[in-house]
């Protein structure tokens, strides 16, 4: 149950069986920093290179191909004022006759109050002077090295994890990822203070932070995508184009975590689904789209509803 | 502002141009009844054919191509005791490799319980015998006759509205559709209890159901895809395939919306969306999928977040 | 075996129950004209309007639902000197990125030598001078009335046929289509001189035509989607979106042909398509894209391939 | 303009930047062999895993990222008389409605009878007693490391090339790639006697061979997606899912090509692609699918069609 402090140096644009930078064992927690997603620090400097450099990887010692590990996300600090974004909406989330008029994706800067836990428009149009974003942070992309040999580029995911931007990966879930090679081989980067639904403008608030996650190795389990849990809830995530491909994956995962932890078999996972699931369009922008299957845990036990 | 008691005698299975069962003006409010996904009514007896027969067309007075139409949604109440589904998902849901070993699609019975609020199945297996669903009522197929004379199948849905399967669309909300016939010619019916995202296992909670609703004529307010609001969001509905492209039809919408209504340009209203968006994948089941565009009201205006 | 010379006076743009223009037997022959996609005729008169107005629909004695109409494209004889194309590519065909550099998607004229046989450009830039494209005349819309009560815009395609586009829909083709409705009710129209592979400009060179068909009832021949013969080969087309939906239909199709009337069963014919099968994509433009699913014949006996 | 004999030993499962089996220049010619999709060389022993696993890489000389390369294939020589497919169609290529009627995904064997140039089912049904399929040998998996530091696996294609299976890599085509790294680092494998469009069983006719092929540096020559050249017709490939987007890749490098290299701009590029264009849908079976835009030489020129 060591806290690690871990100042990262090397930065990586690929998950892949890159050499470790720290081992560690299951209940450990580490303290560490990540890069924005173009590569800068908290001094925004820039000690990484486009696209959203990793920290890590952390060998899970252990930790082999079948087994899982759960990532918990006990805290993310930004650790500066600056984020930015991109204006105008990715060119593939507007019908195909209307990206003529879509506005210049010029990067756009932001300020960020910690104290006050907002963050607003350095320039502001009029009409948004007032507009005020609350500081949500989440995990852009993090994850294990894939199987197969892979190494893919951290612009991406897959079964892995990897570039999921999904808002729902913030303070307090534990996320859990299928293991591949010996060790894990754990990432993290790419945090964003702020970013709706679908990461429609291909960025949320961009910016650098300090992560403390707590590690767990669940050996013997068997996962086939990226899961989620919180106090009220069990998600599932599926990375893939199309949506409805995304939407597969994490359906199916979701069905065979209701069958082997919920006491479930197909027909009643199914009428638990077809009233309770909540999808969530994670990323809309990525090679591959990030779907996620949501279920209130409420929802999982006989009693309630 | 009368209040209209309707009786349906016909019921249609295409939205189009059919003669209208009442005329109405802008303020009235009528009372009227639907039938189930396969034409049963509150008696259980069948008075229309499968799929989703309609109850209507209203034609509203003074209705013309290039206005709106909105409807809001003052009461469902269930009338009877009995609501179907199928058991298993839509095959299309799950990964194609996953799909021999779905149940059999057999329908399914619940009780309705009025005094309680909640539906229970009939029949359930040991795991789900307490399990209780609460009554959420929702309008699953509803609209308005389409453009370019088309009659369009209850089976779908498009920019008139039909059937679009969306929780959202529950009491309280007002709807809106673009006019694109004489009278604008209401349709709805499908009414489901309960329903999760998706309509993943290609129904909701199928009943029959009394519905109040107050229709009122937007003179000369051109809108291209159906609309709602609530008392804290908008939201838009694109419905296609693929999802992306309801997606961007929702999205192009809420553009729209955002410029026409709330003073943004592409610009700021592309910041907007990127934090704030909330997407609903409202049913991936029909011919047509639908996916809502939702922004929270407090979002708009410059003050807050 | 009659032949009818019949000269059209109304046109629909959509398939649906209209008022049959003509009665005809089975194995009669018609000869008829079709208006261009704006609705011009043989000295460029406006006598229909935009999208694709149909000539028709004709009335085959006896077919009923469950049947299949036969038509057999016996020629198509263009008869104006003028056609039209519109310049620049389909957005939907060009990364979305791309969209925005795109050329204008102006009308653009071409000049039809009826007896070169091939069209040339009107205004040529330099480079196109002297480029000459071979007359390869297509029927771009026609089928029959749809099931379910629909009337579909003749911009669209389904089960019925519609806009599909197939350049594969030349002289010498017999099409076949699910009859729906009493009479079948066969409409046509939209022909073009020439066309690429996905109607990928959202346009083949345009104009208008003589055509003469002959119609044959296969009675208590049912089938799910257009199908085609020539000479060579038999073919089936899926219409739907995406493309891989439309592939889905079109394979689907093609099994349940090689299996009722070659005597195939599922796992011989998907040997053969495994390794005989070829695609086109007919469109990739229209609401419903369209894929035919082709076999040549000399694939589908024992003995050869 | 050596001719170098190879003989490979070590095998992979991905394409990235693995430790180059030979240095070749510009110019030269290597016979080497491939193993079968699962590895099994032309003594069906088996020398390599599961998927794809590939000869190479070739460094070629002075190749530097920004260059292409050309791969001109001279001969596929099919070296031993097994070759094998899955029965049943992919479960993706059917509705999914239809996917649990489909066949067992068993292996199936093939005879190949070099002096007849034919191939025969080993244990074929009645029906399929006589059914012989002409040699048509293509190489399925090949192409160059990618970029950005990534190892793809041979199961999946992308800008780098890798598994597209198209049936138009076959003999006498030069291929082009993009070089990402330096020496480029040519794999090659998966040679399949023959296969359809789509290779829709998720399989060719697999088998083991000797190819011969032609290297050629093109320095300074930069492309984004695979091409190829016959002496008939040029094509370019897109890799993707959905085949929406592998046709816009293959479609944007046509426009390219057109342009760089034959005095296009995209107005004239467009009138020649509305009416020249062919689309081949090369896989609609791996991770990515592969669609081919092929255009005839002769309509290139201002002067035909």
């Amino acid at each position: 149950m060591t806290v690690h402090l871990h100042s990262p140096i090397l930065f990586f644009n690929t998950l892949g069986s890159h050499v470790p930078a720290m081992a560690i064992d299951s209940g450990d927690t580490v303290i560490t920093q990540t890069l924005d997603a173009h590569g800068f620090d908290k001094n925004e400097e820039q000690r990484g290179t486009n696209p959203n450099p990793m920290t890590g990887p952390f060998f899970v010692r252990d930790a082999e191909p079948g087994d899982t590990i759960a990532i918990r996300i006990n805290r993310i600090s930004l650790n500066r004022s600056m984020g930015w974004t991109r204006q105008g909406l990715a060119h593939n989330v507007v019908e195909p006759e209307r990206v003529a008029e879509m506005p210049k994706r010029e990067k756009v800067y932001w300020s960020i109050d910690h104290a006050a836990r907002r963050v607003m428009l350095e320039r502001p149009s009029s009409h948004l002077k007032n507009w005020a974003v609350p500081i949500a942070p989440m995990i852009g992309c993090f994850g294990l090295a894939p199987a197969d040999g892979e190494s893919i580029t951290t612009a991406s995911s897959g079964r892995h994890g990897g570039n999921m931007d999904y808002r729902g990966f913030g303070e307090g879930v534990e996320a859990m990822f299928p293991v591949a090679v010996l060790g894990g081989l754990f990432f993290l980067g790419d945090v964003h203070a702020a970013q709706g639904d679908g990461e429609i403008a291909g960025t949320g608030i961009e910016t650098s932070a300090e992560v403390e996650f707590t590690a767990r190795l669940i050996k013997g389990k068997s996962i086939g995508w990226p899961r989620g849990e919180t106090a009220d809830e069990i998600f599932t995530i599926g990375n893939a184009r199309p949506l409805e491909q995304a939407l597969q994956h994490a359906t199916g995962e979701m069905l065979d975590w209701l069958m082997s932890d919920y006491g479930h078999d197909l027909v009643s996972a199914s009428h638990v689904l077809s009233i309770a699931v909540r999808y969530d369009i994670a990323n809309v922008f990525n090679p591959a789209f990030s779907v996620a299957c949501r279920v209130g845990k409420s929802w999982l036990t006989g009693g309630a509803g």
